[in-house]
């Protein structure tokens, strides 16, 4: 048999037939507000801390890793326990290559065949992904106009669907939506009542931009073993290249994903530069603190210019409404500013960069859309 | 609802209910020979440009990382031309966190629900694990005494089961022993016939440990499309800990992989790291000869004793028939040397360890079995 007559077809699964890899174009363009990266790079004491600690690692890196990475997982729960007010155990933590990981694990445990994963559109454009790569049923609710969710009719759904996973993003992307605490008491009692039981994931990637008054929902875990929060260093620390995912859950939950996981998925490396960067938690939450003001001050901005604008919580801001948003992103783009065309028909997202990042986009968009 | 009365059950899959998570027992002993490491670590100049362009990634890691990481696939691709004399494209190579998440990937793309995968035990214990997770339809066929594939009874099943994916480690852990080319042709064609299409996996995991005269599949590659050879960084490049995988096939095949990738699964670190240890492949390969040259007077030495001893191609030796293996094994850790109680009932598997590793893994099995 040879090359010529042999051209056997490839068993590619029905449903991945003609899509494209999912990802953000990767542009080379001077303002980067597109994928909600931290603007700052690490400091010069941070890839000093990384280096040390990664040039440890390396000397025995012919060794597996520690497969349960628990200095690790102390770490994130005494990170969190000053970030969040609240007190974790390290049997409490997981962490992955990145949230989505943990997306895949939580739905490799509790979603997959015959099961059924659930959110309230418009939401982070992977879910439907890690459903699809898990083939779990995938069912959408839609948010209110104003980017809520109704908590009668997501219980009504909850109670229709009998759904494995609830997603809930909070803040939302791409819209930057907090999930109020009420709201989510009223999903996670429906999500108790359903047969075989429901696992309510809060996406909190964003949640250390939150405003004043907005609690993460970290304070419900004591009392909800089918709660899982997770975050991620990509965004607050400002380590998205690295890909460290986490989440907090009660320990029975977070035993089941250990047998999901590949063995040693998280590199001895890994382990290094996510607790090096913990170590200076202090000084990247007060860089937080500017962001979210800059956040703040582009809302005041976009409205006082007559746009609409989604309350955000985030470290980003979708805005719109117009007629051409292609026109509008492609005008930004042309003057050195890659936004993000997402969300409902007629919006816009943009990243939080730096104040000089914010000072481009301004201009470019009062050019662009003639404000 | 309060915590008193609501304690939802967990939907954990049926199929996982009562599992312990994979992973041999990490213990801290002196001679540690029974998860097939390297034993040398990375040298000082490898841990030097190691920490060097870590930092370097480290500068600008709040970016997220190349998501098609196309330099270390083009490195990828220049250490294999040297190792194996193939020279391939660098979209001939796709890359993971360890080649667990490489057969993740490939059971996603070409298994899942409704699909079949087969391999031929006694083989790698993990392979019907990457089935669970993906929802695959596990079949096995058994090698012969010798632990050989038999050519014809293996097409015989491949036609009767039609699987779109085959698992063949070569050489196979645990038994050390490699795939001959005819065999691999004979199952080639027969994978050619399954309708609907059949990816073939050849696992090189320990393909750089193969004995003088014993040819890499990657030489079939230019004529099957069908084909996957698959490697790891872990073993012969001394990197477990870093966690880095990766294949070589048909563009078209690659192409699908991108599809259920996660987004940016291969962090800059990771691929700042991999890259930073091609440099110095070399050096690395003088090693292999000194491990091959240790297996095969180890091989050697236990034949001498007159214990029965699986061919080796790899960097470990299967070696029994004990009647009861698990006192051979606890007698070796008492006497601090950690190997593992694997394969067919009665044999045991030992991996090569240093010079004084191996001298000191002889002197206990001396006194244990009495030899």
């Amino acid at each position: 048999m040879t090359s010529d007559l042999a051209r056997p077809s490839l068993p590619l699964r029905a449903e991945l037939v003609g899509l494209e890899p999912y990802g953000a174009p990767q542009l080379d363009v001077p303002h980067l507000l597109n994928v909600n990266e931290n603007p700052y790079a690490p400091s010069v004491d941070v890839v000093a801390d990384i280096a040390h600690d990664v040039a440890e690692a390396a000397a025995g890196l012919n060794r597996y890793p520690d497969r349960d990475f628990r200095a690790l997982r102390a770490d994130l729960a005494g990170y969190l326990a000053v970030e969040s007010g609240v007190e974790l155990a390290e049997d409490q933590i997981w962490a992955a290559n990145g949230s989505n990981e943990i997306m895949l694990h939580l739905l490799q445990a509790f979603g997959g065949p015959g099961r059924t994963a659930l959110s309230f559109a418009p939401t982070y454009s992977m879910y439907p992904e890690y459903a699809r790569d898990t083939s779990t049923r995938w069912v959408v609710g839609r948010r209110a106009e104003d980017f809520t969710i109704d908590p009668q009719a997501a219980a009504a759904l909850i109670a229709a669907e009998a759904p494995s996973v609830v997603l809930l993003a909070s803040p939302n992307n791409p819209t930057g939506t907090a999930l109020p605490a009420r709201t989510l008491e009223v999903i996670l009692d429906a999500a108790a009542d359903v047969p075989g039981g429901c696992v309510v994931v809060v996406d909190e990637a964003y949640g250390e931009f939150r405003r004043e008054g907005v609690r993460s929902a970290l304070h419900l875990l004591a009392d909800r073993p089918h709660l899982v929060v997770s975050r991620t260093m990509s965004k607050a620390f400002g380590l998205a290249g690295a890909r460290v995912g986490y989440l907090a859950a009660a320990p029975a939950l977070v035993d089941a994903l250990r047998v999901v996981r590949l063995p040693y998925h998280l590199s001895a490396v890994t382990q290094a530069v996510a607790r090096a960067a913990l170590r200076h938690a202090p000084a990247l939450m007060a860089q937080i603190g500017s962001l979210r003001a800059e956040r703040d001050a582009l809302v005041e901005w976009l409205r006082d210019r007559g746009l609409r604008v989604a309350e955000s919580d985030a470290n980003f801001v979708l805005f719109g409404v117009f007629d051409d948003r292609h026109a509008i992103w492609q005008g930004l783009l042309d003057r050195g500013v890659l936004i993000r065309e997402t969300g409902p028909e007629g919006w816009l997202r943009v990243s939080i960069g730096t104040p000089e990042d914010m000072t481009a986009f301004k201009d470019a968009l009062v050019e662009v859309a003639g404000l």
